[in-house]
């Protein structure tokens, strides 16, 4: 047990060593030298927990999507929850924002960005489909359709908020997406009832409600 | 006259060699020199329009708003336009296709991106004011703030469709995207009479009613 939580331990310090330095020399100048000297661990512990630089790349992004978020009688409010939360890390944990920083990268040489959205879409298309079956969605929405237009929003949002701030007002604008895009997709009586307060991320963080779900040793 | 077309033609032919060059080399690794060479044109005569690789940018920058479109009776409509025109200027013309690439360019070092999105914004806003004045917005709608997720969101919508399809859904998503939101800032009578089709773009181009601006020589 106190081995698997060392293993949990050392993945973690090389995903924070990779997104660090993804982040300062960008994906395609980074080598995996010097992520081993930031990270301060031996070849043979990154390579039994990465294979390659895409790898890395591909365990950042599954740290994104790494929080489990308390239940809630109405799947459209986890849907707000998991987006208002995640404005937040963007704007405090430098791994989710790498995560961001590596699918937007344009100049990324040899690595398959979609799965970073793949993954954020198919979370995303998942609660809008168990929204779509408790009766919350009106009744023309499609959540694939959905789904891939709130992914690709938010990613608009956050980085005009990077290019405007730093991502200070992230969790405003967020807020401003989801007043503008659920009147289009929700029952009106399931509208009234959304907690999309500004604040509401930092409480449920604060509340000690947000586990991270266990990660794969 | 003659002169004039020609300081125009020029003018052209140089943001179209700057926009291939950053497009293959990013703009931080583009020189002049290439730009030059592409363009066929004089180092007198790129200086004469440019005074640097910035201000190349700012003119590929202001490209993508150098259309008119037809006025319509509603500003909402004129709005869902400029979005179907835009998407349809971005898979066909490959100055349009570099503006927003420069604009989303996380790695485009020295080069200030806000322009871009600054005038953009400012066009949307001044639409959607004119459309509060005019009536048709729902009364809680701020345009400064509707216009900033457009952009924010169109900006999104664009890159996922490049991720996904080298942009070949990109009217699809567009309309997907006014369908989700426009139910959220516009007054029912005005939104039941948009016509928000994939084709309409097409349709407009097709005319010959879109006519660009005189630009300065």
């Amino acid at each position: 047990m106190a081995r698997q939580e060392r293993a949990i331990r050392t993945r973690r310090t090389i995903l924070e060593a990779a997104a660090a330095v993804f982040d300062e020399r960008g994906y395609t100048s980074a080598t995996i030298g010097e992520i081993l000297e930031r990270a301060g661990v031996t070849k043979g512990a990154l390579y039994f927990h990465f294979g390659s630089k895409e790898e890395l790349a591909l365990g950042i992004f599954e740290e994104q999507l790494a929080v489990s978020l308390p239940p809630q009688p109405s799947k459209l409010q986890e849907l707000v929850d998991s987006g208002l939360v995640l404005a937040l890390r963007l704007r405090t944990e430098p791994l989710v924002r790498a995560s961001v920083g590596l699918a937007l990268d344009q100049g990324a040489l040899g690595l398959d960005r979609t799965p970073a959205f793949g993954m954020w879409i198919d979370q995303t298309e998942r609660l809008l489909n168990e929204a779509k079956a408790g009766g919350e969605l009106l009744p023309h929405v499609d959540p694939a359709e959905t789904a891939e237009l709130l992914v690709a929003s938010f990613s608009g949002v956050q980085l005009l908020s990077q290019l405007r701030c730093q991502r200070e007002d992230l969790e405003r604008r967020v807020v401003i997406l989801f007043h503008h895009l659920l009147p289009g997709i929700a029952v009106p009586a399931v509208l009234a009832r959304l907690d999309i307060a500004e604040n509401r991320a930092a409480g449920l963080v604060a509340q000690g409600r947000m586990e991270p779900i266990a990660e794969a040793g």
